[in-house]
């Protein structure tokens, strides 16, 4: 059987809670990991070095870029950000699931080098609960919502480039839509290729 | 929301158990319709018309392939097999999931006339077990054995052309395999296609 780990890409608008469900699903499967980004950008108050994010100069990034140390990158307001090969790639060989959180270019570059990767964006269940849910947080201005909306309008236009949808009604229902997906995943031909293939050599030997 | 039915065909070399792994997932969903094969053989001792098979003249098969009253057809040791398409699609419209348990031939004309159908394929842990369970019935002799691996062999051959591969190592895990790729299934950005496009058309209607 297939002991890689699979690699999972996890998309989805700005308020939608995306953060939420994947913290309920890695609470109840400690063994995946979680891929801890690069960026340029300044650490933030209570962001921590190699948890949060590594936090990178402008030249440690862009010597990582021409190593060939992303698995992908992109730019946002001046800011690169970035996901590390090495760490990635460790892990699926022994096995571990991983996990990453990014934008919508990172993952469909991540798709484009990595067909096996799984692609999951988490949609609100209509445009006016993400509405609600990002004006209900009442820490920003009309402003400031309207700008977040209008963001997560252009995310969405992603969405059908995606293998899986979720729809966050509520985090337990929406963690289990992403377990199940796991397992499916961990179910498709291409995932048991290898399995596949070990199989048919066995019946061609069996039945020459 | 789609309210759509999934249209879910089963497949899987003879003596892999793919019937009793079927039959304990319908007993779990008695909604789920199950489409019963036309063909022109004759009914065997204890078989029903309308339930076990539709048992069909030559002319009437030959009648409904030319009104296209087939989603798919095949021809098995000059006897016809085909799925009469009509009860399939009222059941999928109405938002039933039906299954069809049919052979690689014909699932893969199904893929190719509805791109969202789900193949699924059952394999068996391995070969060995295969033959295990074929010699284990003691209901055939050592020819007929063999003569089913090498089929099985054959049959093999198109589980890479499958979405989802189930392995059968016991009847409960494979049911509850069958169970999370049915409900991940109903997550992919094809199946919420809908879904997808109405956020999409309110988001700009919001942002504009």
């Amino acid at each position: 059987m297939n002991k890689k780990g699979l690699l999972l890409v996890f998309s989805g608008p700005s308020g939608v809670g995306k953060g939420t469900v994947l913290k309920e699903y890695l609470k109840a499967h400690p063994n995946t990991a979680f891929s801890v980004s690069a960026t340029t950008r300044s650490p933030r108050e209570g962001e921590v070095h190699g948890r949060h994010y590594f936090f990178l100069s402008h030249e440690e990034f862009q010597s990582l870029i021409e190593k060939k140390g992303f698995l992908e990158h992109a730019q946002f307001a001046g800011n690169h950000y970035g996901t590390p090969r090495k760490a990635v790639e460790e892990s699926l060989e022994k096995g571990i699931d991983v996990v990453l959180e990014i934008e919508v270019q990172g993952a469909l570059q991540v798709k484009n080098q990595n067909p096996d990767a799984v692609l999951v964006f988490v949609m609100p269940p209509s445009f006016e609960e993400l509405h609600r849910r990002l004006a209900g947080r009442g820490t920003e201005d009309a402003a400031t919502v309207e700008r977040r909306l209008s963001n997560a309008a252009r995310e969405m236009e992603a969405a059908k480039q995606y293998d899986y949808i979720i729809v966050n009604q509520t985090v337990e229902e929406a963690a289990s839509q992403l377990e199940q997906i796991v397992c499916a995943a961990k179910h498709t031909a291409g995932y048991l290729n290898e399995f596949i293939e070990e199989v048919e050599d066995d019946a061609k030997t069996c039945c020459k």
